[in-house]
């Protein structure tokens, strides 16, 4: 079997979900929750079905498509059908979707009667190799990203990578970003082969399983990011602030792909105007973005709103906007605090692309 | 200093609130906030002011008084207003009241930002030998009390019996229900002098130490509630769904220990019966609640819709309803499966005392 091991738990790589037959088989739980969203409900719910004919005693839960919906009412939602079904302390509740299903399902679940197990089946190339590691669940509060959560674990992680093969190209687009952060903090080679890659299309399992791996390494070492996790906010702490400000402006909002390479190309110029990164790597990672994502039109006129948004960002202490910032294509440094005034150029920077 | 340790923080019994004064002088937060209610923000928070000239660079958060309120709305309130404020991951929550306040605040700080420190200052009898230690936090969804919430520990708990000294005297009851039970399920010579107080009101701040002692012995070892912990729970099975009910449909509802009480006395007829408890036994406890807590005039019609509650209760699996049950005074067992019938002949038992 295909496999990596996290903090107490398996990731498995299984296009057969035998994974998961095997862990229904050995562990006898009371009732199983599936929670969809439309999509996943109409798309990936039938594979699992179907290579599952045996699994009984289930329950459906659906929620909207769609990041706004990561919100409290549709948090109270799930716990109210858990109690209406009547799970108990021995229910298990499998997400089986993107980053909303994966992180709003395990924060419902970490907290029902004060944690019951769950599972992480990701759907999409974003929560396969982001969401459904590291046992951060969360949920959004007025449009802030995962501003309420847990830290919660797991009892297993299921990557089938039939599930992206449905993916629709911005959806697959959006997790490529995080495949390029990856190589960008933390291995130049993994970098220079995804970044060759005509499409995001043609990923293989093996490097969304390294992906994942750059990840489970990161996480393992720091699980409650008091340092060297907060690598992995490379391109985040601006990308999060355009997301969010799309999310509540644009008529067609970013995606958290497409909205974190703006972020990575941005923070590099940060990187580079700071002494770290050199110019020759700054421009790399430039052009190799532009060439998956194409160039957003962003507002001046936005950049305090935008400022506003990062000090809000939970990651934040006393005020002071925290960067994690690369010195070169493979590895990055963190808890760089950055002035607004070299981020407004940043944010220049990238206008005048 | 007179001190208890517990997982990983201390319990102190300060009437000066200096171990306070020297716990904000030995860390330094970003921003203090204090969550009080209506009553504790009258009658406590002056005395924590004046106890505390230097605190400064703090705000206040007050929720509504009573156990009505400890649910999601409130709960949604308190994390925008920690927005609002701009707390950050460094700031500290001090709950200062009743389990309303401790435990609602403390899920709302364990959730905000994936858990930020708090402290609990319980101000009621009730929350000071009860929901001050352990680590559970809750809210109620649906009347269903706790089914909410998070195992997260404090910095350190306080506690000064001067707030407890105002407290009105149905109030003091209401923890004295706690003390009994501790009595109960731990330790005959205690129970036998807590019985034999004239009142509530006398309890020293040395039986209070006690109790927290027993309640904090059984938690240390089974944190997570899998085995010895779940004695903490006699009178419960039946007092809480007796709570939920009253809440509900009472026009003056019961407090937490008046059900308790009822919850102590229908249970130990049930230990009786199923040959766990003396009939002698079962008398002195009967005897001595009622002393203190006056016969509830139970309705024989809600039978049912009680142990529909019971069912609910997040501490069962798979639908049956588990009790734990003294044996002797001064000793509980645990996992106890009941039937239907014979919890209704216990309500029968009380209604007929």
């Amino acid at each position: 079997m295909n496999q990596l091991t996290s903090s107490g738990y398996n990731i498995y790589f299984d296009n057969t979900l035998s994974s998961l037959e095997n862990f229904l088989a050995e562990n006898s739980y009371s009732k199983v929750f599936i929670i969809t969203d439309e999509n996943t409900g109409k798309y990936c719910l039938p594979v699992l079905q179907n290579k599952l004919p045996n699994l009984d005693n289930y329950d459906i839960i659906e929620i909207p498509y769609g990041e706004e919906n990561k919100n409290i009412d549709f948090c109270i939602g799930i716990w109210k059908m858990l109690l209406d079904f009547e799970a108990d302390r021995n229910a298990l509740v499998i997400n089986l979707g993107g980053g909303v299903v994966t992180d709003m399902g395990s924060f419902a679940a970490s907290t029902y009667k004060r944690g019951i197990d769950f599972l992480q089946i990701p759907t999409t190339l974003l929560s396969q190799v982001d969401a459904s590691v590291g046992g951060k669940t969360g949920i959004d509060i007025d449009s802030v990203k995962n501003i309420i959560g847990t830290f919660a674990q797991p009892k297993a992680v299921i990557i089938c990578d039939e599930f992206i093969e449905t993916l629709p190209e911005n959806q697959l687009i959006s997790g490529f970003a995080e495949v390029i952060k990856h190589g960008i903090i933390a291995d130049n080679v993994y970098y220079n082969e995804v970044v060759k890659l005509a499409s995001p299309k043609e990923i293989t399992i093996a490097q969304i399983k390294r992906s994942v791996e750059i990840k489970n390494e990161v996480v393992l070492e720091d699980p409650f990011e008091k340092g060297l996790r907060k690598i992995l906010n490379f391109g985040h702490t601006i990308g999060h602030a355009i997301e969010s400000w799309s999310l509540e402006n644009d008529s067609k909002s970013l995606t958290h792909g497409e909205a974190i390479a703006i972020g990575m190309i941005t923070e590099a110029y940060i990187a580079n105007k700071t002494g770290m990164l050199s110019v020759e790597e700054l421009n790399i990672i430039k052009n190799d973005i532009l060439k998956f994502f194409p160039k957003y039109s962003l507002k001046s006129d936005i950049y305090d709103v935008l400022l506003e948004i990062m000090q809000h960002d939970k990651k934040n202490i006393s005020g002071k906007i925290n960067f994690s910032l690369p010195d070169k294509i493979g590895n990055c440094k963190f808890n760089i605090v950055v002035s607004h005034d070299l981020i407004k150029e940043s944010l220049d920077y990238y206008r005048n692309i």
